[in-house]
């Protein structure tokens, strides 16, 4: 297996992109990678393409990293659209880095796009369980925000976590979000601002679930022999790995098993623990989400990620800081592209390019994603490690 | 690179098959494949599927695969869905054999499925332009019948192609796919019942065209070493390419330029010539698709296609059988399972296993799928070349 390295990563603003379809979108986030790389069109030897959301949204499936490649150039290559929905991108960039570490490809291009905001958005969550098993989730109308407004009770139940420890964490990633241009919200808010915002699900207001957004990722990859080459700044893939959720009699919907199994997984083959990194992009598309995570990443004990927020610890400054971009919460989530958003973020903050938000002498960092009703089979997780 | 094996393949009857949706008809191949390796559940690592219709045809989308195989009764493993239309799951099985060349697991299956006859056909077709660019070819309303036909005529014009060579493309599938329990239509036709025919789109009648049909089908692949271990009749994978189209100036839609580049990167890979192969599974969408298929693919020169079928040297027990299943117009076309059913029909084959359409003494067979229009660069060619 050869050792594998990012060389260039790249992104489209996130938000409601009006007047710009996947081509325009896909095409910026792209070339923003490869000038990044400094390579050629040309140097590009296969690509493979998170968008699992747009053809619901917007009648544009199955060809869309081809649709996108396209428009920046790049033809006569291997194109493999990948679709694990949330984790889509993630799971594409795990294509890739296989790929690259068999020997199949010198240098690839991962990326993820997503058009979502073109039609309203009742009608686009309606077409959205088509992303859920229709005969059963779908059927008991169990939505997302349903789903995670149900951890968050059990967890509040049997741990204590309270509504305002929720609230931290929307605070923290909208004012990390305020450092990063990219990002869909550009505005610190209040516990406050948080705990008066519109009820979606009980517990869960309007402030604690991330937003619908459009835009593109994108990362190029090549052998680490290539990279120091090419770069004085290779970030190097250091663990890559993947799984699906089960079914236990035991189960308890205030733990990931799935997170718990790739986390261990991608720690093993990384050769460290939890506290040997510096920090971490996760997937936060509900505050309960990042709680959950804190604990099942192994960042605090099970039921202690309330007072992880509270003692500021995934602060930017903090022990272990989550989500300096602003995560899904305030960077935005246009579904299949978060996954390589958030490889984004790590390349920069190793490179020491994060700007107003770096974290100080960052070495190694993790990227996780999850796609999916996180307590069934029906659902990914995706964790990836990188090293400068 | 670790030598990769198939061990195991099945199939669902293919067709109109009413009140199955994806969770039964997948389930039937999974199990079949599964029996037919002769290993547990828990032996499978990994999954990959593609089901790129199946979402615009029925609105399930993003997890079939893990719709699927919650169905046999796997849980708890990586599961990717891969969309590269009617290539799908030949670029999913494509994904299998690099995870486990790689050795990031021993054993996974690779599946196509797809449920396309639930809504009527014209509906259907309309919701088909979302796996074209519909900001290009779509709004040109240019179906892929339509875009077929051009070739045809061209092919005509060039070459002297015939209406009756096209239609014999038709009667010897037919014939072939009447031997075969799994193929949608098993009845024997006449060239004047296809000349005869509705028109569809000039040349091209009614039994010029693949039927729309659902199916699935799956299979197990693992190390050669284990391979051995596990079967008498291990499959060996010798080669497998993929790319997609491009665009030049200087372009002719008479050849497939991909195809030509995607067959001679897989018979370098597999150190043979098109000569060395006995038989082969081509993606015969339309009768003119196998015509340039035969030419592309290195079997006769460009042009000589249609004196290939005259000559009889592509029915079994010709020079160079090609679709003995019956191919997409008799074994019909669920899309993504299309690739998949290719290479039971290799395994089969190569075992000696095909029953009355027994190819004699087969060693060494080709199969291939093209997705997506042929001629630009919103397509992909997976061709892959296996060995007894």
């Amino acid at each position: 297996m050869r050792d594998v390295s990012v060389i260039g990563v790249g992104m489209s603003k996130f938000g409601k992109l009006e007047g710009k379809g996947i081509r325009e979108i896909g095409e910026e986030a792209c070339w923003n990678a490869i000038k990044d790389a400094g390579i050629g069109l040309r140097d590009v030897q296969a690509a493979y393409c998170g968008s699992a959301l747009t053809g619901l949204a917007s009648g544009q499936d199955c060809i869309n990293g081809q649709i996108v490649l396209r428009q920046v150039g790049i033809t006569g290559i291997p194109v493999t659209n990948v679709g694990n929905i949330c984790a889509s991108s993630s799971c594409a960039f795990r294509e890739a880095w296989m790929a690259v570490a068999l020997g199949l490809y010198d240098t690839a291009i991962a990326l993820g796009v997503e058009k979502q905001t073109a039609i309203p958005t009742l009608k686009l969550l309606e077409r959205y369980m088509a992303a859920m098993d229709r005969e059963l989730e779908g059927n008991l109308g169990l939505s997302m925000p349903a789903w995670f407004a149900m951890i968050a009770n059990r967890h509040m139940q049997k741990f204590g976590t309270t509504s305002e420890q929720l609230a931290k964490v929307s605070v923290k990633n909208h004012k990390n979000g305020t450092k990063n241009p990219y990002a869909h919200f550009q505005k610190e808010i209040t516990v406050d601002d948080v705990l008066n915002s519109r009820m979606v699900a009980y517990p869960l207001r309007l402030f604690d679930c991330c937003p619908i957004s459009d835009g593109a990722a994108a990362a190029i990859l090549t052998t680490k022999e290539s990279a120091r080459k090419l770069t004085d700044t290779p970030i190097h893939v250091v663990a890559s790995s993947q799984t699906s959720g089960s079914y236990a009699e035991d189960s308890d919907i205030t733990t990931c098993d799935l997170d718990v199994r790739a986390s261990r997984r991608a720690y093993k083959m990384a050769g460290v623990k939890p506290k040997d990194l510096d920090f971490a992009e996760v997937h936060d598309c509900f505050t309960i989400a990042e709680i959950l995570h804190y604990e099942d990443l192994g960042f605090c004990q099970k039921g202690e990620g309330g007072k992880l927020i509270d003692e500021g610890q995934t602060e930017i400054g903090g022990n272990i800081p989550i989500n300096p971009s602003g995560g899904l919460i305030s960077r935005g989530h246009p579904n299949s592209a978060t996954g390589i958003a958030q490889i984004c973020e790590i390349v920069w903050q190793l490179r020491g390019e994060a700007g107003k938000r770096q974290i100080d002498n960052a070495e190694t960092a993790l990227t996780h994603t999850v796609g999916g009703f996180m307590h069934a089979d029906m659902c990914s997780s995706a964790i990836h490690i990188f090293r400068k």
